[in-house]
């Protein structure tokens, strides 16, 4: 009977519910944030205390000089591809035409998909998901001077579970920096330790959310009241740093980045792995699944 | 013969000629910054000498904890103040409605008046002006969080001199913060060094050009060549620090500042000052001077 009786309630429950009610809520994370050892990966026991403290891990010097130049210039060959600024996969500026991000690059460019592979990436990733690991997304992302948008405040974690049916917080974001990022040109904010809270939003995700909500969130967005809790408790780190660093944070900081009006443009290249044991169900709340090039649902493990 | 020559050219002469030209310049400044000595005020020559070359000096608690608990007051009560929402000297942001600025508080408010004519506040600006002052512009500004919009970059002399008719960069502003000013919350940014160098705007100014303006400026935008020639010759500064604590800075200092996404406000009050001996005459590229409450033209010197 108690088997039943599990059976039954098990589909409906969700430790993680969000746009389904008209107030917000600030809920315990209700899983781990580091699943490795330093048996597992080339990160030693206090790195993966400090990730589990602070929600991330700066890496400086994750890929050489050498490296970043090869990536840049790769950046700058997508960028002027033509064909490519019109694929569904690549973001324009809404004011200015110009590209913003490129969706699926692992799969677009073989620079990229080595990049993926290498080691000193999926190595951290395995290491502190505890498991092999697949990508659910990845882009690269350009953030132009000059006047450049801000991001406002988010949890990844909180839109990929709602739109993308990611069942629990069990994946993690490399962010791979191909320019220097100064306190002034719109480095990304951690507010840190803020991954250990869930902020349930309000409001219902519409159909097609995804082709507003990758230029301006607005459905999603944590509540003003919520924020302010979690920047009086936790702070504002502003991830900043030269060239080639990598920034590993986990899929339910809340985080964000400014706007740029220096003259200096912020380049990186963004990976999201996810845990093969956290493959993506059906959204848990959004009438279907965004599309593939944003929310991965082939599982196949990085090798 | 050369008398006579000079007498005809000279009204056509302008050192800081802008909105004149199809193609932007950088010109040298022909004025000193500095214009008092250690004995004419309460800073040393360090300080003077800083402020020489960086053009603008920070002093920790300007005012006391007390005092800046008596100027949020006052701020907070003429926010509130309905009349004077609909006064012309009160600005309101574009997307929310609320007040961002307030004009001529030195007039509308006993307590600020009683803060231009404060020794800590004028007795700098006579020791870095070497003369007797008045007030060219006074404001107190609301940035809000969650989203309070940028600043671009600018230099308030080209727009005082185009569009106010101030002569030369005599002048200089007080930026005394009410509240914390963080990385994050959209603070001061300036070129160090940069107010040495004029940068000549394109375009020309239409006719009451400031209620836009104050909003969101366009005409007398430095160029993007321009700017990043500065910011790569002088780098950028972040002006951060608690509440309480007064930025003096040179009038053709490279300044703006970010958008403000964080939960934490900013307000200030900001004071222009100009010598006695630099009182504004026509605009040198405006079809007329721009309202008294923005730019005074009453030369009255602060006692």
């Amino acid at each position: 009977m108690t088997a039943l009786t599990t059976d039954f309630e098990q589909p409906t429950m969700d430790d993680y519910p969000t746009r389904k009610s008209t107030e917000p809520a600030l809920l315990y994370r209700k899983d781990p944030v580091v699943w490795g050892t330093p048996a597992d990966g080339p990160m030693d026991q206090s790195s993966l205390d400090s990730f589990d403290e602070k929600g991330y891990l700066q890496v400086e010097s994750l890929v050489t000089p050498e490296e970043v130049e090869k990536y840049r210039a790769e950046l700058d060959r997508l960028a002027g591809d033509e064909d490519l600024k019109r694929d569904e996969r690549t973001v324009v500026e809404r004011s200015s035409n110009e590209v913003r991000s490129i969706f699926e690059v692992h799969k677009i460019s073989e620079v990229f998909a080595d990049l993926v592979r290498d080691p000193r990436v999926v190595g951290r990733a395995r290491q502190l998901l505890g498991s092999d690991v697949y990508i659910h997304q990845s882009r690269v992302n350009y953030k132009p001077g000059f006047g450049g948008g801000d991001f406002y405040w988010h949890s990844d974690f909180e839109t990929w579970h709602a739109e993308d049916g990611m069942p629990r917080p069990r994946a993690l974001s490399l962010s791979l920096a191909l320019t220097d990022n100064y306190p002034y040109n719109g480095p990304l904010m951690i507010m840190p330790g803020s991954h250990k809270t869930y902020v349930s939003c309000v409001g219902e995700t519409p159909e097609e959310h995804f082709r507003e909500s990758l230029k301006k969130q607005e459905i999603g967005t944590p509540d003003q009241a919520s924020l302010s809790i979690l920047a009086d408790k936790h702070g504002i780190d502003l991830l900043t740093g030269p060239a080639g660093g990598g920034l590993f944070f986990d899929c339910n900081c809340m985080h964000g980045s400014g706007g740029n009006i220096s003259p200096y443009p912020r380049s990186n290249v963004f990976i999201v792995f996810n845990s093969v044991e956290n493959t993506c169900v059906e959204p848990f709340a959004a009438p279907s699944p965004r599309p593939p090039f944003i929310g991965a649902r082939d599982f196949t493990p990085v090798r």
